[in-house]
């Protein structure tokens, strides 16, 4: 079994990883809300690229519910933005949420070549790990960075799961590479995500408890897996 | 003062950079050799993409040493290969040595275009770090990568040259990695080191000796310093 990780959807071969378990992270915040919203009870989350291809699958399905953001922040017209605090049973349950954020949606997209595909944040963590423990398979991480750059929470996120994963996978460069910031960074993981470039963005914004939130760990046992352009709580 | 760092050359954003003073890393082993050269009394470095263009300028100047590898391995017709232990200072004192390396080379001409150009590695970094710290310059370490790809050990030596930097200026999120990354690494560097995919590629074809040298810290306070083409040691 090997573990790689990718820093940004650029990295991402298409060939190289068709036979590999994906597993993709975008800890501020599309992945830590696709796992919330699979917690409490949402049907089904459609990630799409642009505001124009939501809005038209709504005009088609009034039921649904809009969400995403745009730098950060909550579309005109959009139903949820990207806080997870947002996505509660009583918004979700029950409902298809059609989601499209910077980051998050490319890495999804990128990522659907793959065998499999899982959408993990720090709060689910755990889960994911012990889902990847029983199947055993090559497994690539694709962080979802930020317009393309490295994202300092993805990679440390990704580098949680190759630790959890050392023992019985081999490590990819870049693996190893995350494993070693993470062992570094794990005692005061808030304290000093909180000095980076998007996390200190987002607390700019109004969205510190956000930030606090998101980088909670293993709070949530939800195994989301996305499918044929969509993302469900596997049971 | 800025520190960031690009993980391969393919980061390297000219504009952005032109402004900063570049640091080229290239541990294995390329840098490691330029830094030995200029501490050996070379008279100059001239650092080529091609065989062809090496060859050219040999025909018309029989005095110059030819160098560099290709996988690894000495060119055919090459006086010198890319090992640090074949520049000695009988070989290269007084000589002008026109380099062919796979990624390094590279690395330095997209470096070309900012104010300054250093070539670092673990073996001269106390030189490099004191020199940054006169100048208080912007600073953007150029890793050089294998191939277009991440480089573990390339890494490690910007982290430390960020952690030393870090009570001066302010880290990028790629400069925090790295840093974290070395914390975590530094203890046991050899070690952790050569399990990585271009050390164990060495070693597989005779280089260990040579992996030993090139994760040496500080050993060398040579700077060397390229500028319009060429390479030397600043005085």
């Amino acid at each position: 079994m090997k573990v790689d990780i990718c820093f940004t959807p650029n990295d991402f071969d298409d060939e190289k990883y068709s036979k590999y378990s994906a597993v993709v992270i975008d800890v501020l915040r599309a992945t830590t809300s696709i796992a919330t919203a699979c917690a409490n009870g949402c049907k089904e989350i459609r990630p799409v690229r642009t505001v124009a291809e939501a809005n038209k699958i709504k005009a088609n399905d009034p039921d649904i519910l809009l969400a995403g953001e745009r730098e950060g922040l909550l579309i005109p017209g959009f139903n949820l933005g990207n806080s997870p605090f947002e996505y509660t049973r009583e918004q979700v349950a029950g409902k298809t949420i059609v989601m499209t954020t910077t980051n998050g949606t490319l890495a999804l997209t990128k990522a659907s070549v793959a065998q499999k595909v899982y959408a993990m944040a720090f709060i689910n963590a755990a889960a994911i790990t012990s889902i990847l423990y029983q199947n055993q398979e090559d497994v690539v991480v694709l962080c979802a960075g930020s317009e393309g750059r490295f994202s300092l929470e993805d990679t440390l996120c990704a580098g949680l799961l190759a630790d959890r994963l050392s023992n019985i996978a081999k490590l990819s460069d870049t693996a190893l590479a995350a494993q070693a910031m993470y062992h570094d960074f794990a005692a005061e993981l808030l304290a000093r995500v909180a000095e980076s470039s998007h996390a200190s963005y987002l607390s700019s914004i109004g969205f510190e408890k956000d930030v606090m939130l998101c980088l909670q760990r293993d709070i949530l046992t939800v195994i989301p897996v996305f499918d044929n352009g969509v993302i469900t709580a596997q049971n």
